[in-house]
């Protein structure tokens, strides 16, 4: 598992009262940094391979200012070239939003994707959610 | 169809050089404005009833910095209380995101969800996709 | 002294590879909650006073990802009814920004500015910097 | 002097019902693109050199949701290889926020600023602020 605590910002608020929903986004990927450094341990971007192809946000609670909230992450799955991530963000012990994220292994110099090394597959498997 | 116009800033740029994805989110939000006048003519946030609950964001191309974007978007079905979006960001041409949201007609004061009018599904149908 | 640790996200870095300049303001807003406190014990949204009138950022060196900074803020001076703020971003152990912000203590209801209490004032003192 | 369309973003209020202070620093550097091709054309970031060095923002006004908004930004002067920017930005009529940028001229390559040639300071010349 891979997590991040987070203070929400009164800039991350919107006028409704709440953290605005494009903020989740930033909270998510801001919790993959252990997972980018697999792929690019110095996290340089000349060297960086890991490139989104797509989120599915599902929003239950809304989340607000003054409270901590904290991001889970998991690998759900390890493709050839790809992997697939299930996230919850919570807050107050309450499960609040729930993403699903899928980065592609992505070599910048030929602009095709690259098949993910065993070093890094085991990597990534320290990640895995326990069935249990 | 709905409509925004976009002109990327630099401080939307990543450090890989394209628009971070996290940005994407912002520009489809944005251009919902004329949905959220359906339901809201004064945009007046005591008033809001359009609460996000879902977004599925499918990245096809990088977006760049110095050239402009647009977002065209359409009203993909209408539900008893909800709505579901279709919508892409082009730019140069080129279909660059496509994304899907969901949206309820939300009742603060109640806490539940409530029924789309006539009138307000008679307005979301100007923005109906259509078959051709 | 407030405090506030800083993991840079890769959404705030832009395509020159640093962190972007607009996220400053937003980093040191964020570390700037235990002085709303003072005015608002409960952060609550209805009851704010502490509005910001100006900002003044030096930036002195770059700022990146993937290493962590540090915002260090003390109140400067404490008026009628208002505060300024010194504020200084590091990161390395080097001084990266310096801001300088004004706070004004303001009553919504009557749109005015309203003097700032004894007991603020102490909580404040709490914020001044030391002369060392 | 240089010019920006700007309709503010439900993602840019925050709880106070407001747009939030961080984000004008961001608007402002939207308009600065004129500017920036000045300086570089074809905005291509492998030859940027246009260094923010200072900001000094003073709040007057609130800005709101719902209403567009206008950036109005000139030279205010020209060094040996820096310039001095006086922006304004109006909101029904009414000027809401100043602000004073710094820029210098960067040479990344040898890290240090370098000359504003004669043609970049014709250039910037057409974006003085005529006295009237």
């Amino acid at each position: 598992m891979y997590q991040l605590h987070i203070e929400p910002k009164v800039s991350e608020t919107d006028a409704l009262g709440h953290i605005n929903n494009t903020v989740m986004p930033v909270w998510f990927e801001a919790a993959r940094t252990p997972l980018f450094r697999i792929f690019n341990p110095e996290l340089d971007f000349d060297n960086w391979h890991m490139v989104v192809v797509g989120l599915a946000l599902d929003y239950r609670r809304q989340t607000y200012y003054g409270r901590p909230a904290e991001v889970r992450g998991w690998v759900a799955s390890i493709g050839k070239s790809s992997i697939k991530l299930a996230e919850h963000l919570y807050q107050d012990g309450e499960l609040c939003v729930v993403n699903e994220a899928v980065y592609v292994n992505f070599d910048h110099e030929t602009q095709r994707s690259r098949p993910i090394s065993d070093a890094q597959r085991e990597a990534l498997q320290q990640h895995l959610k326990e069935d249990s």
